[in-house]
Formats: C-alpha cells, sequence, structure tokens
C-alpha cells in the first residue's frame, strides 16, 4: 500500500522499541519477546492495521505480528495499538522475503494474506505472496497443523493462488467465492474491503494448510 | 438433467449396439470397443450431448464416452451422434457409481464433469460427484498424468470441488472464476450452459490432476 511520505515516520516507529522491530533487534526470538507462550498469528502486508488491531482486541489469548514494508503506512498500525492499549501485538517493518530471518521453524501458528498486491503481469508472477518460493518460507515458519488465511478482491490472483498453492502440496479446508454473499459472521473487514465491496467488487476468501510429508 | 419419460427410450438405444452399452457388454473393455489405440476421454452426466458431442467432431483422433444414467436424456445424446455419423464416440447408459467396472485402471486419459448436479443440501454431499468416494474411481481409472475438466454454474458446489479435491491430494492447472469474462476460446458450450450464460451467471471452470504417490 502507498501512503505519502512522512519523513518522521522512521523515528516514530523507532521511539517505540516495544511494539516495532524496524532492524531485526527480535530475529529468531520472537515467542520471547511477547514473554507468554500463546500462539502466534502473523499478517503480512498490513496496510493500516485494521483487520489485525481488530484481531488483537478480540482475541487478548493470541500473540499477533504485523509484517509491512511501508514505513509509511505501518505508522497507522502504531497508532492503532497505542489507541488501543495493546499489548498482545507486535510490528516488524520489513520485507516478507525474510520471514524465515524472523521466525523458527514451527514458531507461528497461522499467516493472514490480505489483499496482496495481485501483480497482474505475468512477468511479476514471482512477487505474488502465493508463488512457490514465499510457500516455501511459510511453510517452513508454520507449525504442521498452522493454516494461511488468505482474502483478495482481485479474480486473477485468487485464481493463481488455488494453483500456485494446489500445486505445492497444499489443501483448502475452507473457501469461499463470494464471501459478503455468505454466511460468515466472524469476517473482519480490511479497510481495503470495505471500500471494494461497497462498490459491488465480490471478495473472495481461502483458508489452507499443507499436507503433511 | 430430468427430461420427458419415453417409453420408447430403451428399445431405441438398445437398437444401435454398436454405439451405446446398456447393460455392460463392454465392461473392462472399452478400448477394445473402438479397436484402435487412441486415447479415450469421458464425459460423466453429458446431458444432451452438446458438449461431447461437438469435442467428438473436433477431434476425430480421440475417442469419446459418454457416460449417463437416464435412457430418456442419453437417446438425445444418439440423436446427435447418429446425425453426425461419428464413429469416436460410444454412450454408456448406467450409474457414475459404476466406473470401475467400465475401465481398466489407467484407461483413461481425461474426465470431463460438466454442470453436474450441485446436490447442495449437506446431507447430499456424498452425491457430489467430487465427493471423496468419486475422487478415488476416477484416481483408479484415470492415467497418472490424466485429468478432470470440471465446469459448473454452481458457486457453492464449486467452491466444495476446490476444498474436496486438494483435501483428497489433487492439484489445480487452470482455474477460470468467470469463464465467460476471461480468454478461453477453446470452451465450448453446454446446453445449460448457454441457458444460463445468457441469464448472467458467471460460470467457473477448472482443470485437475491427481499428485503422484
Amino acid at each position: 500500500m502507498r501512503m505519502r511520505y512522512k519523513p518522521w515516520a522512521e523515528d516514530y516507529l523507532k521511539s517505540h522499541p516495544s511494539i516495532v522491530d524496524v532492524d531485526g533487534t527480535h530475529n529468531g526470538k520472537m515467542q520471547a519477546w511477547f514473554d507468554n507462550d500463546a500462539p502466534i498469528h502473523i499478517e503480512i502486508g498490513s496496510g493500516m492495521g485494521q483487520f489485525i488491531t481488530t484481531l488483537a482486541i478480540q482475541n487478548p489469548d493470541i500473540n499477533f505480528i504485523s509484517i509491512e514494508r511501508e514505513k509509511n503506512v505501518m505508522v497507522k498500525v502504531l497508532d492503532k495499538v497505542l489507541e488501543h492499549n495493546l499489548t498482545n501485538i507486535k510490528l516488524i517493518c520489513n520485507e516478507a522475503g525474510e520471514l524465515t530471518e524472523y521466525f523458527m521453524p514451527n514458531e507461528v501458528s497461522r499467516i493472514y494474506l490480505n489483499f496482496s498486491d495481485p501483480w497482474p503481469k505475468r512477468r511479476h508472477t514471482k512477487r505474488r505472496l502465493t508463488y512457490a518460493s514465499f510457500l516455501k518460507l511459510y511453510k517452513e515458519i508454520l507449525k504442521d497443523d498452522g493454516a494461511i488465511h488468505f482474502k483478495t478482491d482481485n479474480r486473477g490472483l485468487f485464481a493463481y493462488s488455488l494453483e500456485s498453492m494446489s500445486q505445492f502440496g497444499m489443501y483448502f479446508t475452507k473457501i469461499n467465492l463470494n464471501l459478503h454473499q455468505e454466511d460468515d459472521e466472524d469476517n473482519i473487514e480490511t479497510e481495503y474491503e470495505r471500500k471494494f465491496s461497497d462498490k459491488g467488487s465480490r471478495i473472495y476468501r481461502m483458508e489452507a494448510q499443507f499436507h503433511s510429508n
């Protein structure tokens, strides 16, 4: 997500080291950072953070980590964490491609991907967050029964992801091909989702796991 | 597909034993029935046969088999076969559940499922043609690189099928979530598809294969 450049963003994030990791300080020690044994759920590409902060409020017994590379966006997540005095959420301001640096193998119980960049051009396929090289990272950090929860309004990205994930050896436990037309009281909307759903776009959603080897 | 009862249907089908098998005469000997070595592609639930007879006309080097249990419907397929003098298509008037009686293991190269009955009630899940017990039959008769091509206008059945097939150990090589909005010049419409697409319904399509063990 692109936002207006905020020259103060980096300093603001760094001024909250108990919540935000901007330089890899807690790499490989995420569970210890929370100082408890609760399961860790992460969101890759959190945008402005409506989704993950709502989850954090509703689920005090889960540890949440928001990963977002754009500092200008991450400040919005930090604002929400501070506003609600949330202690069960940490922010990593860095790239998804470095996931295995942040987490130990089998450390994560769930990964959320919400409205990821669709990278519609074929030559950008490798940048999609459901491309095989990313799935390999997810498999490494996820527990054996861990799940990926994926949501998008982009039909092409959803179809591609079903193909890519199934080819990688994943299976789907729940698929919605028109989320807002189906019963799903548990759905938590993102800012982006609200905007596009209001315009009449379909929202697609899946829950996926890795076949055990 | 339900059609008006035709008391003459059984006699009509039986009067063309070189094309129609109504009593299992050719069970386990399908390739021999064609008297050639061309690949066998089958359609389960052919309805009135527009789809499979069009394929047969376009692909003289493929052997096609239409499986349809309703005699009152099958006569429409036979009419088309006779009208076009097609020699590369046979009809089996029987249940899909008996597939492994008709075919030898690894005998079939492709299975088409078009607009199968969605059986939307949960208690009828086992009747859906993508339920695990049917996938087991398909896996047995399909060659290792054989594929299932599935098309439906029913959103619930499509989502269910993606779940069921991936959980069974299948992967998807091509998925269309709105077929008629996407480029697919090769698409051959069924009678049913034309009718529902004209009403604005989305058509969903997938190509799927089994992971090797």
